[in-house]
Order: C-alpha cells, then structure tokens, then sequence
C-alpha cells in the first residue's frame, strides 16, 4: 500500500545493498517512519523480539529472510539448523514464524551448501511474494462483500466498516487482511470510511491501522473501544471486519482482546461481522475456541502505563493510574462461531462452521 | 468512606471556618489529594466548571452550599435568584444540580432576608445528609443481592464484581451508587474484589474508582474496557453493577459510553447485570432510551490525547495517534432495559421495566 502516494511493501530487499532487508521500525508509528536496514540474522532476530517488525505474517517473511542472510556467511548444515533454531525462537507462539522457517528448511537443506545462500534468497522472496498474493485474494473476497452491501444503496453512500486492532498492510508484508478488502474498495472508488477501534490497551488501532489508512488515503476515524456499540445501534456501522491470530476447526475465533464485544453488538443490531484471514491461522486440530486456545497475558504496565508524544514532540510514557492498584491484561478473547457471520479466506468466503470451512478446504475433511 | 482509615464526605464544612466549604480537587485524583476551601459563590462555580467537583449527586449539594455561601454576604431577593441562576447554569445538563438549586429557593424564598443564610446553610446540609442516607439504602439493598449470590457459595469464596466509570463516594456525597452495596459488603467482611473498566476515554475508572477502592481498602484490579466480555466467559465475573445518568420510564438505562457492551456480554453469559441509582435519576417522561435521550458528543482530544504522571512525577498530557486522524467521542451509551437484569434504588431492587419501576413509584403511575 502506499505512503504519501508512493507503494511500499513492509519489507523488502535494499536497493542500496542486495544482502540486506528493510523493514519500518515500527515501534515508531505513527510518530515516525524509520526505515532499518538489517544486514544479518541478528539484527533480524532483535527486530522481531523487539516488535520493530510484527504480525504474524510479517514476521513469517522477516524469519525467512533472516535465516537467508545467516547462509552468506556460513551456509553449512549446523549454523542453519542453529540459526534456523535462533530465529523460530524469537516469537514462539507466533505459528506463521514456524512455518516459514520449516519450509525454507524443507527448500534448502537438500541444497548444497555453496548454492543455499541464493536458493534462500529465491525462497524468501517466494514467501513474501505468496502473502501478497493470498491476502489480495482475501481483499478481492471481501470486496464482493462490501459490493453487495453496495447493491442496495444509491450510488456514492458512505458505507461505513469497523475495525478492531491492526490487521493491515504493516502486519503482513503487503495489503493485510481485514484491511485488504477496505483498500480494495478504497482505490476502485467506493466511498468507505472506517471506524477504527484505538484498541486499549496496546492501542494498535489509535497507533498502527489509523496511520495506514492515513497514509494510503482512506477516510477514517478513531474511537475509543467503548464506541462501537452505540454507533451500531445508531445505524452508523454497516460491516464489521477483523482479523484473527487463530480459528477452530468449527469457526470460533480468537482475536485481540475486545473483539468478542464487537460480535456481541453486531449480532444485537444485525451488522455483518466477518473474519479475515490466511488459511494458514486455521487450527484445524481444536473444535472449542474458549475452552481449548490459551490466552496469553501480558504485562500489566500495558493497562497501568501509555506512551505518546508531547506538545514539544517527545515521546514520552505516562501512568494512567494510582500506584498500588493492580491492573490485569488478558490479549486475546474467543469470538464463538455463532456470532460471526462468515470467514474471508483466500480461496473465497464461507460460513463459521466446520461444514463452511471444509467447503472451501475438502483436503482437512 | 474512608481514606487511609479517615472517614471523609466528598464536601463539607472547614473544621477551621463555618463560612466556608470543603471538596477535594477531583481532576488530581488519583495523583493527589489536594483539598480546596471554597468562600463564595463564584469559587464554587468555578470548581463545579472545572469539574474540581463532579458527580450529579455531588454538583447538586455544591451548588446548594454555594447559593448559601452567596446569602452571607448579599441574602436580598435579587442577589438570590442571580446566584441561583449563575450556579444552575455551570453544568446545565446535570439534573440534579438543577433540582437541588430549586429546592433551595423554594425552601428560601419565603424566608426573611436576614434569616436566609442559616435557613439556606441548614438546607444544604439537609441535602448533603439525603443524599447520604438515599445511597446507604441503594448499599443496603444492593448488599441483600450481594448476600443472594454468596448463600450458594462456600463460605469466605470471593465473589468478583465488574464496574464501568465511576459511581462511587466521591460521585456523590457519599458512599456512591453502584459502589455503595460494594463498601457494604468489604465493610461486613465479604471476601469481594472489583474489576474496574478503565472507561475510556476519560478513564474514571482506572483514575477515579480505582483510587477510592484502593484508599478505602477494597481489593480491586482495573482491567481495559475490551476485557470483561473474555472474564465473563470465563466465569471470572458473578456480578455486575453501574450507575447511571437517566433511566427512562421503561427501564432503559443510559450510562457512560461501553456499558451497552458489558450488558451484552452480561446476557451472553448468565451474568446478573444490575445498575444502581436513586430516584431522580429516573426520567418519568420518555419511554425510548435509545430513540429519545439525546447522547453528548464530547471533545476528540479526550480520545486523541491522555494525561497521566510520568516516571518524574510530573503531569502531562500525550497524543496517542496520527495527527491528521479523526476521532469521535461519544460520552453514553443506552442500554437497553431487556439486558437490565434490574435496578438498585433507594426504595428496594425492582425489574427494568415500568411495572417494576411503579411498583416501588406507584406515584408515578
């Protein structure tokens, strides 16, 4: 997507040095855009630990690219099993790391070592180059969505999309996925506006997916958490999509804290509430999301503590709350299946279901 | 309720000079306790204004105090109905205070100038000590609800009860609304703790409720607003309770903005979800909530900006998103009366709906 009109992916090969990636720091957002220039597979590994570079996706990409320059340097079997172990360990819940890793693994380990280093390069850009292209298949789905909402309408009708945390462009390595379908109608003309959830307490609405849609062009308006339901009942929300770090077998669906609110008052006023999503965030081994996905917690400074920037355009961070009080920070809720009204997958959409799963994917059945 | 084991109202007389009233300066909580000596009229204007003061019940019993600080020095018919009307006009939306204010001058109109100002400084002590025993009944009655959940519980088991915003002592002259049956219950030795709703934007629960609860010795953990939908799932929550600023003849109930929210997940998950108030609260009027309270959209840089204490002790104030994005800021919410499990007043717990609300009323019928 773009940047003050000109396209940008969110990593790619430096056009200044073939042996080494740019990624945006994106700790920074939306304050600044730093562009890093990471030349070896520990400064992968701290852009990933650090949450410079993040998303599930994206961080899948970096993964692969990190274990791509480490065989520059050393391309036999014991450094890229060792690098390969490095870097699959920086953010060991995220499953799309671990593919990524497996598979270059796959690709390279019957390559001789001398020919590695440029098979994992090849391997590397064929990763980022699939996600872009599942999650534009995955925009191009849910745009028939929004076009059939469009169907009903007088021509040129805002229709207005909320969304919760960041599933957009910067956590993938281009379009996102709740976010495809939105920049999808955006640059074919519709009149789209999105309510951005802030998306307490991490913020990565307020932080990340306002910046984007800032920056592409795409009207937008930030509200707290606590908004959206009353909007709905206003008849101010047409659809709602979100993304999701992972889906049960039966649909059910876990997302960043909140985003069981959201359905809720979906389903209470009869707004679409649809799921974006890679096939590779399908758990197809677990059927109950709220009993059988471990939900992390984080620290509680997150709640207690926020960072923004001053008047005099320092960043700086502020507790919200008295000391002594504790606070608690569970990320992720279950969204059950019934709530939702469908999947945006990359081989089209389907029903929150086993059978709608399995429709689209007869190979899992 | 108390403060480091200090009893305290939220105003009072100075112990140092009967001509002068006390409050604490609210917009420092939960980072100081900074109490203010009020004179006259135009200082309590002032802290009503500045929201120094805030709270319908309590604006109510300051506004009262100050017309009777104004017959000190000026008790003539003119002078009277100029200082009602100025200390009226602070927060015109706040019911109370407009009641408390009419109160004062019928009970002072027919009374000789030179007599007013003790006629007037009985009154609004009259008022504050109402006020008092109007919300230790809302406690009472929202106990015996507590003492419901807790006969079919083991004994001393916690019991975890969820607030959003604050409707505590410090909103009123004391004890609070949906907080009174809470310090009920801490003071008779239930094992209770609260999850407390930030509330964002304006985030009175991580600042306001959490800080009475913590002084007052009550267990408490503040939680993001986009949390207790995951707690309710995981049967982390038995009860909830929340105040409000109008209920309509059918039980509707408007709150702070998110309350809608919580209801919802309330009915998903079996959760008793009650809201406290006292009578005047209730708008014998209008039957729609959602249709016909008309919802206050508040400033964009109440969700664009927050302020906190940083690591030095000082105060500011940070920007949390793009500049160049919007935000939207609508203060309430309407929750709707078929959520309501039912209402806490002052006069006993009854349904949501106007059969309940005239059987504790049957004046209104």
């Amino acid at each position: 997507m773009k940047i003050n009109g000109i396209p940008y992916r969110s990593i790619w090969v430096s056009p200044e040095d073939r042996h080494a990636i740019c990624i945006f720091d994106q700790t920074k957002f939306p304050f600044a855009v730093d562009i890093l220039t990471l030349r070896d597979k520990h400064a992968v590994a701290d852009a990933i630990l650090t949450m410079k570079t993040r998303g599930a996706p994206l961080i899948g990409a970096a993964g692969a690219w990190g274990l791509a320059l480490s065989l520059r340097t050393d391309p036999g079997n014991e450094a890229m099993e060792e690098s390969a172990s490095m870097l699959a360990g920086t953010r060991p819940t995220a499953v799309n790391l671990r593919w990524a890793i497996d598979r270059m693994l796959e690709k390279l380990r019957p390559v001789k070592p001398e020919d590695r280093y440029e098979a994992a390069r090849a391997e590397a850009a064929l990763i980022c180059d699939e996600d872009v292209l599942q999650n534009e298949a995955i925009g191009r789905n849910g745009f028939d969505l929004i076009k059939d909402i469009l169907k009903n309408r007088p021509s040129g009708k805002q229709i207005n999309i909320l969304t919760h945390c960041n599933a957009g462009w910067i956590a993938t390595v281009d379009w996102g996925t709740a976010l495809a379908p939105i920049y999808m109608a955006a640059d074919s003309g519709v009149n789209v506006h999105v309510w951005v959830d802030e998306t307490r307490p991490r913020n990565q609405g307020a932080s990340l997916t306002a910046w984007e849609l800032g920056k592409h062009g795409v009207p937008h308006t930030v509200i707290a958490d606590n908004a959206g339901g009353h909007l709905m009942q206003h008849g101010l929300v047409d659809l709602v999509i979100v993304g999701t770090d992972r889906v049960t077998r039966t649909g059910d669906v876990a997302n960043k804290i909140g985003t069981y609110l959201k359905a809720l008052a979906a389903k209470d006023n009869n707004v679409p509430f649809w799921v974006a999503l890679p096939s590779t965030t399908i758990d197809w081994n677990i059927r109950d999301g709220i009993k059988e996905i471990p939900i992390e917690e984080r620290s509680a400074s997150e709640v207690s503590h926020i960072a923004g920037m001053d008047a005099d355009g320092i960043f700086r961070t502020v507790r919200l709350m008295p000391e002594g009080s504790k606070a608690a920070n569970p990320a992720f809720d279950v969204t059950p299946a019934h709530l939702v009204t469908g999947l945006i997958t990359e081989r089209g959409c389907c029903a929150a279901s086993e059978e709608g799963l399995l429709s689209l994917f007869p190979e899992r059945s």
